[in-house]
């Protein structure tokens, strides 16, 4: 992985401080660790669930399922994998039987992920799962140690594995609640850490990307009041859920009160896909205000190559400069084409990040980094990055609202 | 259709003066008479696409693929469609190859969708396609009247449908680029249109939408340096690929330098989908930077009903409360309560729109609604709605780096 920054910031006497937090913080934050953790039973659990199981189905919103979902969308495409992956995470009823016409209850396992143990999506969505597959060995349950779901789940019999500790949901994606799902299917998840675990030490071990994160992110931070709207403009289909999973940990992350002030403070996080979105976002960044800052992601080979033809199509002869071009070649030179236009515009801050290719180590890479830069801006905003207050109110008026019709 | 405002907002001059220049400007815009055209030719066009075509397969971006896709996307879970739709819209190898492996090229018709009858990713893709389906009579194409696309389509003697005049790509789709594609796959474009029309007239003929656009309009435009940022939070899955189409109308029409001055202003469209991004985007909203509106859409009834059943889980007695609920009930309870959540705060601009149900007419209506908003908004801010100069700058590099190629 490279990234380039293309917006100059000195590093400052900031920089080592939030070095310094980072560093300490990850006494506390569980998700520092992950890259490095033991995968021996998360691989030996694996190895428990039947052959004849052809699909596996997350029941789980959010974090429980939004991570899995980005890794194993990424590397679908392009490899033969061993099971399909089902993400129930919606309470709409139409989402709902539209995935159970695609899956054969008897050769489907369920893993119900909840952290708190008490999510009501989750669980409505379980129990009427529940009511067409009463059977507790196509259940595997994931959640906090000594949670109601995890008594629950014992007066069952049914399998529980359980969170790491002091890892967020939106942190969680390289633990079992992202491995368990992708390696079932078949995803090599150590290939996973491996890529995540690059990009830790070289942040953490003074590597070439030391600099750059630290310099990024007092970038965000120190002109968070201008700049705050950061897009990430990924040119690949393949970063489309890749995309969704940053929404969720930008976004529920640096939107907080400060700390100090509690001051309304926050980074609005946008997923873009290339070329798509050119056709569509790239106006108002070109020219509505300037309170956005860009990300190019792109992928070096998407090594299944495809060609476009040598062929002249009649009055369209200015198309030929098309010929002999792989789509590789095509989607990359689009997306120079793009920064450098909006490198002539003035005040919009951008990188580029490229990845070599599409595979788990790199997907792994790209998620630990946004991780790292997530805290980062956290640390720099005077936020606490790793709680989520706002969400409270709607789930009590919800309870309240069911108590009532009961 | 239902819209509620929970904002105040006089009613000011402006408000007449808007109506009188949105009036008038129909004798120039072209989709203000698209609810009331004439289809007929449509429809017999459709009757010379053989029975034993499965698939039609749209080759276009942008403004000539998102607004059939946001319609097909809705309707498709909930109705037995004729045919499936594909869209190539990407330059990303991986995702042509996707779509042509579940398409049997002798039995998928496609439509070549290009305005200017030039757009690059449509001929690359085009050209591919045409080196495995070389068959003339497996495409139709759209374009302006004399462009170039319309002569090579000639020199092969292939269908040619034209485009409206004075009908941008973005306010198209219910003209011939979505209504084409949809009416192949047996959706009631009569009644698409019709939805469209009933807004129309609310708005035009001063019924009850008539008040309500003008007023929301102002208070956007009004408010645009504050309140910068609007969401849409559609709590239904099948309303996804409508945000998107919703991004691409929003940004790309209101993202612009301002006529008189030349200052660049912006709103920047969000699209949520309930429940999922309450549990991603939502602690934004409610604790980060107050400059955000939100416009909630929800579905009355999902006709398709399933219901939680009546079981108690040992341990998890709690949600006991959500026994026999449906879940159009709990869905449209948790919209209900995110959104009393968010008017407990303050300075954060809320309204609703309801439907009663997943249909062509419902998405037609959205549809104008949509459109007669964003030329309201865009007249108030005083910029050109219906241009996008800003996306012509990366079109000229990337022309010049295949020229440097060849």
């Amino acid at each position: 992985m490279k990234n380039k920054l293309h917006f100059n910031t000195p590093l400052d006497s900031s920089n080592s401080s939030v070095f310094e937090n980072i560093q300490k913080e990850q006494e506390s934050i569980g998700y520092y660790h992950l890259p490095e953790h033991n995968i021996a039973s998360i691989l030996s659990y694996c190895e428990t669930i039947p052959c004849d199981i052809e699909s596996i189905a997350v029941i789980g919103i959010g974090g429980s399922s939004l991570g899995a979902k980005a890794v194993y969308e990424f590397i679908k495409p392009v490899e033969n994998l061993k099971r399909k992956l089902y993400f129930f995470e919606s309470t709409d009823p139409i989402n709902i039987k539209g995935i159970l016409c695609e899956i054969d209850l008897d050769k489907t396992h369920f893993l119900v992920i909840s952290k708190s143990g008490t999510t009501v999506e989750t669980f409505a969505i379980y129990k009427y799962i529940l009511s067409l597959q009463p059977n507790p060995k196509h259940y595997t349950f994931i959640t906090d140690p000594k949670s109601d779901l995890e008594k629950y789940a014992n007066s069952i019999d049914a399998t529980i594995l359980h969170l790491p500790r002091h890892v967020g949901g939106r942190f969680s994606v390289l633990s079992v609640v992202g491995l368990v799902p992708l390696a079932l299917c078949g995803i090599d998840i150590k290939a996973l850490l491996f890529g995540a675990s690059s990009i830790k030490k070289s942040f953490f071990e003074q590597g070439y990307l030391h600099d750059i994160l630290l310099k990024k992110s007092l970038f965000y931070a120190k002109n968070h009041a201008q700049y705050h709207i950061n897009c990430l403009f990924a040119y690949s289909e393949s970063l489309k859920y890749f995309c969704e999973w940053y929404v969720q940990l930008w976004g529920e992350s640096l939107g907080k009160k400060q700390r100090s002030s509690a001051f309304n403070v926050g980074l609005t996080p946008i997923g873009l896909i290339g070329p798509k979105d050119q056709h569509s976002f790239l106006q108002l960044i070109m020219e509505g205000t300037r309170d956005k800052s860009v990300t190019f992601i792109q992928i070096e080979d998407f090594q299944d190559e495809i060609k476009i033809p040598n062929t002249t199509l009649p009055h369209l002869e200015e198309l030929d400069s098309l010929n002999n071009l792989t789509f590789s070649q095509l989607i990359n030179m689009q997306c120079n084409s793009v920064m450098e236009a909006l490198q002539a515009e003035e005040n919009i801050p951008l990188d580029t990040i490229s990845i070599p290719k599409i595979d788990a180590q790199n997907i792994g890479a790209l998620i630990f980094y946004y991780e790292l830069l997530t805290s980062l801006v956290g640390e720099l905003m005077n936020v606490d990055t790793y709680n989520q207050p706002g969400v409270e109110a709607a789930k009590i008026i919800l309870k309240k609202k069911l108590k009532a019709l009961s």
